[in-house]
């Protein structure tokens, strides 16, 4: 999904404090590639920005890329993060994604990036 | 039960990066060898995928031959940590069983898997 | 289900008086018609017993012959109110089953019995 | 039970106003008169007062009286609230008691009294 | 305790209009009359107001007159009621008094004024 | 949105009985038709049957429809009665939507159909 | 307020059914006319529309209009009411406001607008 | 209490791995031994077995011989831990209580035990 | 307050052993020594024994002192921790009070005692 | 911001032993500098104090001046650590802020102070 990530950034105001951002998205929807029905989830994001922070009004237009595009969850919360990370160089980012129940099963995924 | 374990298995699509992958099967019913009775409870799997992760279809199968199974709480939550670790051979796997009360007493196990 | 319906009853120990027995039934599960797959729910019985009332070990075993049955959820209600109205003859009596979600979807079904 | 009765009344301070008493014992314990083993649950007893008002540390007396006694929940309920409503002689009283699961099943009976 | 009532009143600003106003007051503590040990509890006043209200900060100074004060809860209640409903004459009033528990055992009490 | 309406109905299997079905959809989501932005709400349907009764799967389906449309809320929710209400005829319906806030501010409408 | 106010409208999509909106405002701020200090409250509208419906934008910065007005609970939510209502010519209206607590104690208001 | 002591225990079926049983006994009463009044509370057992796991059904009896003992808390949970731990020798095992309140006062205590 | 304090200690029931005592009053007011005006909070205390543990009911006594004395939060949560650290002589001991809120403020203030 | 700080501070009353104060101020605003829209929040404060401790009062003034202020969530956090770290001088300071949903998407940042 790299070559259509169209991420906003703006200038962290403190670059010299490590600070710890939190992002909460619970209107988050895809396609099953398997069937085409569409999932239903939350997708978290912490990060402790470098030199930019991630601008809230691209990244809602960013997680709506996902509305009508089949992925499997595994591969998505790995793109999320790869992306945004990616785009903001931050020192540490997580990305969690929770999505609502299918035949009964429920499953979480939780990804992390780090600087060296 | 390693004989009947049916489990699939897909290509993890980050093999590089240790991230986690929690399953909540709330949905989960066995016999008490003893009496006979159904029991009800909550499986939670948490693992790091190493190669292969575990297609949640054929999760669902291999956890409905519980259904009409005589099996011990203890027995039970090792046999299913030994399955899943054995079919999907993830870096690390956690299993935890959460039974509805008998007799007014609630019983959770919790066991872990780690390679070397 | 009429003649497998072996409930015990006993008599209600203060007839002259309108009271109101509820019993919840939370670990209840059948099967879909459909697809054969496990479905979970919960069932709750609340009735005003005219000269007898329903044992609660005899009702555990009644419930637990839908395990392994295929019945929509519709059918399966008007027949559990059907069975136990028929064996008690309450002077009132709602049957309410809560069914766990399928395909995101929930589903409730309320059906009362009254004599004239 | 009715002659072990000891309830201790006191003179309602408004006896013109028709209130609502509401008294709730959570931690309330009989014995199965099946099997012998310790039932829990919690009593709520409401009434609107006429004469006279229910003394509470009396009230709790009169409730460790079932401790050690076996009792059907269905027989408990309305002795509960012949013996309260015979002492106090309300306009109204209504007794519910609501007991732990046994078997995974849950019980609550409610029984009313009225004067005409 | 009329002779120390000294709530002060506002005008209703809007007298032909059917309203509801409900004032909740979770910190409230008076003394038992018999024990003298404190008492906690939560008041909550409902009115339909017709000339004046009550203005806030009066009842707050009302209420902690009873810190230190013994007194029953049905008197309690019932003063309270008289008080504020002889003060500010509403169309309706409900007093409603929530104890934490003494000895297990938790008490409310609720009471109504009305004019013809 | 009439002629796309492809419900699949079912033999109610107690015709002369007024018992009631709740629905819960608490995954639905449309565009807003200003913004084109997504909504996302929780669509509830409760109705007693009379010939017929909605199939699970087709409902599903139906409210599918509605992922990639611009309605306002007031329309929408009136839309959905009309076409459930208009496919299984039932004695009595209602729906009830409730959307996620938007600008701070949260959205419900419920509307009812009856047969006179 | 009456003069300030710009609520835009809509036409009501279904004029000939009465059906209900339930409008809530988390997010509502005014001052205390006596201390000039900020009040924090959520304000909730339920109507049934006749011929118009508010426009949910413009009700959002008619909520503004309070930010920096000194009102007392009561005026303000007597005048709401008469603003929306007057503006919408609803069949129904009712206005309940819900303020943060001021020196521990919590006060809520509720009108109501009906047309004969 | 050593003397009474007949917990039954059965082999672990997994002794080689280090996992974790906890048993919830949210059911328990006991006597005050200064005033001889009820005291209820509940008991929670975590352990890690090594040979030995505790059968529930006689950790039922263990825990209702308290019912009609007068125990203070602290040495109550000590003797529960001396008990359990006495009997089926883990690998480490925490017994806590949670009494419910007296005075408006409430009490837990949490006791361990280790192997070297 | 050191002069006053007349805690009662009792003789730990398993001096060797190192476990956790967990003591909560929710009620518990003070004044305010700036305005007089009463604050409302709750005090935890935990703490592992040494050779003595307190007595509740003198512990509820001693709160009781605070009810019409003028303390700030910072001053009274450390006078505790030295009142009662200094009667038992424990290994640890927490404090931890949380109070309403005042003026839209909630604080909270936790202080521990350590031997060396 | 720094010119119009004016909080008030007073002394210490345990400046020798290391606690931590915890201050919550649930009723936050400020406007958005990009749309002029009011944001509402949650502002938590942490710190150890060393020879000062923060007045409430001066502390709720200081965060009234946001009310109609232009600030990103970002600047406004840092800054808040900033005045009051500055101005207290704590051992240890957290500033914690939680703001409500914009465009279905939710934002907390928390920042950090340590001396040396």
């Amino acid at each position: 999904m790299a070559d259509e990530v169209n991420l906003e950034l703006f200038d962290n105001p403190r670059p010299g404090r490590e600070y710890t951002i939190t992002i909460r998205v619970p209107e988050f929807t895809s396609l099953c590639p398997k069937t085409g029905q569409p999932d239903f989830g939350e997708i978290t994001i912490e990060y402790t920005p470098d030199k930019t922070c991630i601008e809230l009004k691209s990244l809602k237009f960013y997680m709506q890329r996902y509305r009508n595009k089949g992925v499997f969850y595994e591969q998505l919360t790995n793109d999320i993060l790869d992306d945004l990370a990616g785009a903001c160089q931050p020192h540490w980012m997580r990305v969690t994604s929770r999505f609502s129940p299918r035949g009964g099963i429920t499953t979480d995924i939780m990804a992390e990036f780090k600087t060296e």
